[in-house]
């Protein structure tokens, strides 16, 4: 038994590492790759994934998982060791290789015909890859899943344990109220100032200010990074080498500072793993739906509260003294205008979740409820209409927006709206227990909020699915009352009482 | 047949992936890596090196190449392929996987002991690690040459085929001129005036000006990337991804600059290497040697010609404005300027051969000769004195100066003293096939002799032995000769005529 474990977490070791090789690839092939070396990484990533495959699907590896099952008392660390194990294991072994060497190959021409199709408009020239796509993940999900939902074994790739059924309900209670808060919003006609946002905002200056800002609400430099990329990521190689990225505009200083702060959240977490679980199955983060409950926590709740700019507003002066004039309750208002746009990357807090929404109702229909590709983008231009209350005006600010669909991610795009309602209710259940957080964060006091994710959250690993630890960190179901009641309070301030 | 050498790629294709994460994480721990990344990064580097291992021991690459060595036609390319997997095949196989891992662990422990030594100039705490480390390589060197001479299996790990018996001859004729040349220089007491290389140059122009020198001698700046460090390097992840490192000492040029044109020099072999071998055997850089040719034909051959410096000159006024006024003669001078020192990796390119020797008799004696490591420092101290006329004052700058033992590598300081001789051969050789080069580089015209090296050293790859490829290139074997000529003839021109 003793001897069955040791073997699990030296294979599961090994796993672990071709992974954080893995990471690093991918991390310098955005940050320092010369244009050169691409199509000689492409094998080396393909090669690693390979070595994961097989060790994934080794009958030793099954050998040891089952004399471990056996052993294991229900509810120990180890039964989770092997329930965490085996999500890997089993899919590694259900889907074909055919079908998976495929869809490696799809993601390198669905990237270079979605890039193609979005420069051009036109949906026409992205809809064979994406039908390939599609058919391919149909058939990943008939081999994970034979019996069962199609739509839930892409799921559960990104949020072990979700499926279509949990998701419903959740969503349809945001959905119901926050179209008609957005409509109220709309209605009411207010237009809030943005000159306080805008200004002359020196790259150096930005990065400056944004690192300090990571460095106050935790992140360890000693263990991580930060680089300039064009679209902001966070991987973890190790907790101890956590690697950031950010983007500036030169004219808005808010894509830097919520970008580095959202970012900041995802690195919190990864430098918050159990270091003595480290290489083990359950050493992992839980789920992306969790990784994104902490990027949007510090982003959102920390980042947007006028507690956070009280301490940081005579930071922002030095940090930029050539910024527009501007007090605490000017910058709080425009962090928390609500406007109802197509692009989702661009959006505010609330009408992130219709576009978050729009996806999920989309990708339930492609793969259970007989939607085809051709018929995509009308779909997608009356969704849009349906939710938010705008319409597309091509396939560019439409259905080719963004990047994952190219990438065969169905069942990603949910997770974003799972973080932000565990965000929302994290940070209700951390407001209750440690006092009035705001006044904290007035004082540049930052550490009970991340003792308190670090408790709850962090040093759990992935012992827990995602369910149950926001029931134990929260004391009750994910659900989106908080999110709701959230919004509703912030927009309110802003635009006064509302429907 | 066919089948059996369409596998063979595609192993070794493999194994040279797991090499080129390798190479990835190696560049990365240099350059970019937080501190907090340490520990785990070492247990990413042993499973690669693990899954490489058992991959060139594994019985289907033993039969794939048994299959190929029957049907490969003598002199083909197919049993250059068969020879050069053999070469790491046959390593892997014979050295213990026990010695190999308490080498591995010796190499950290080693490099931690040697760094405490050295700064507090104390042997007796770097001698106990040593001691580990000189017995683990005998114990490997017998694995590996049961009944022949142990030095040579250390050797052949960077150059192959290279042996003891083929390297005194070649060692000793450099010595026996050597000695009295650099003796009569140090007789005749003149001062090179050093001024003009002294002075403020600031750090980005020194960059500035470097990569400028690295492309217009060819490097390819698409495939490649230049990034500071406190060792300069270069890696080679693949022909399309060369990496190369430089530093800089802010008040004299020459570090920067020679040690960017020599890192060029690696640089363009790794860049030169046959596209459609990549990924096979016999895809790779020869040796060491070989490699060091390359590096020290840039460096010394072209980088202190005349010719080079009339063509840099302007660019080096315009680049350093607040240099000490100076010509080309000045710069040259300087350039070949002789005087015995302590440090290796500050000696001039006459007395920097003495150094090696002086490294490659201690080597002899330790792994033959009956030499013990109590008594290197004296051994050390004594040679230094015969060989170059000084005398250490500590073992800091004595034997302590160099990490290689601490990792471990003996017989890899005889490649550097392979690489001045080669270099010298290949740009007599060219010279002489290309009429004056000098000419040619005072117009800035260096693609002809790029063109020289690309056909006759690195469009080969490793399809041949070394010696074999100097003398196919050269039209003789490898001699001391023409680096011998090179010396007497610059040192001549600055200090008059000599013994």
């Amino acid at each position: 038994m003793q001897t069955a474990e040791k073997r699990l977490y030296t294979l599961w070791g090994e796993l672990r590492d071709l992974s954080a090789a893995s990471d690093l690839l991918e991390w310098d092939q955005e940050i320092n790759m010369p244009a050169g070396g691409v199509a000689a990484r492409g094998k080396v990533v393909s090669t690693l994934e390979g070595f994961k495959h097989r060790g994934l699907t080794s009958s030793e590896l099954a050998d040891v998982l089952d004399c471990c099952a056996e052993g294991a008392e229900p509810g120990s660390l180890l039964a989770a060791q092997v329930r965490r194990a085996r999500l890997e294991v089993d899919r590694a072994a259900k889907v074909p290789q055919a079908v998976a060497q495929a869809l490696a190959e799809a993601r390198v021409t669905g990237l270079h015909a979605w890039r193609q199709a979005r420069a051009s408009a036109d949906f026409s020239l992205f809809a064979p890859e994406l039908k390939r796509m599609v058919d391919l993940r149909r058939q990943e999900a008939v081999a994970i899943n034979p019996e069962g939902n199609a739509y839930d074994a892409l799921l559960c790739e990104f949020e072990p344990g979700a499926s279509e059924a949990a998701l419903v309900p959740l969503f349809s209670g945001l959905r119901e109220s926050l179209i008609p808060l957005v409509g109220s919003i709309v209605e009411r006609g207010v237009e809030v100032d943005e000159s306080p946002a805008r200004g002359n905002f020196p790259a150096s200056s930005q990065l400056k200010f944004g690192r300090s800002l990571a460095a106050a609400i935790g992140f360890d430099f000693k263990s991580g990074r930060l680089d300039e990329s064009t679209h902001p990521f966070c991987i973890g190689i190790n907790r101890g080498d956590v690697r950031m990225t950010w983007r500036y505009e030169a004219d808005d200083f808010r894509a830097a500072v919520f970008g580095i702060l959202h970012e900041t959240g995802h690195g919190l977490y990864e430098q918050g793993l159990p270091e003595d679980l480290a290489r083990t199955p359950a050493g992992s983060p839980v789920s992306l739906g969790i990784h994104e409950s902490q990027s949007r926590l510090w982003e959102n709740h920390v980042g947007r509260s006028r507690g956070f700019w009280r301490w940081a507003m005579p930071r922002y002066r030095d940090a930029f003294p050539a910024a527009p004039e501007c007090d605490v309750e000017q910058i709080w208002a425009l962090l928390h205008t609500v406007r109802p746009s197509l692009i989702r990357v661009e959006a505010d807090e609330a009408t992130y979740n219709l576009h978050v929404i729009a996806r999920f109702e989309i990708e339930r229909a492609l793969f259970g409820g007989g939607l085809e590709v051709q018929d995509l983008p009308a779909a997608w231009d009356d969704i849009y209409a349906e939710l938010l209350g705008v319409r597309p005006t091509d396939a560019a600010n439409g259905v080719l927006q963004d990047i994952h669909w190219s990438q065969g991610m169905f069942g990603y795009f949910p997770t974003y709206t799972l973080g932000s309602m565990a965000a929302a209710q994290l940070f209700a259940a951390a407001d209750q227990d440690l006092g009035n957080l705001e006044d904290a964060f007035a004082e540049g006091e930052f550490s009970p909020l991340l003792e308190w994710l670090r408790d709850r959250i962090h040093r759990h690993g992935s012992q827990y699915e995602a369910a149950e630890l926001i029931e134990m960190a929260t004391g009750k179901p994910l659900a989106p009352d908080d999110l709701l009641a959230y919004l509703r309070r912030t927009t309110e301030e802003v635009y006064g009482s509302l429907a």
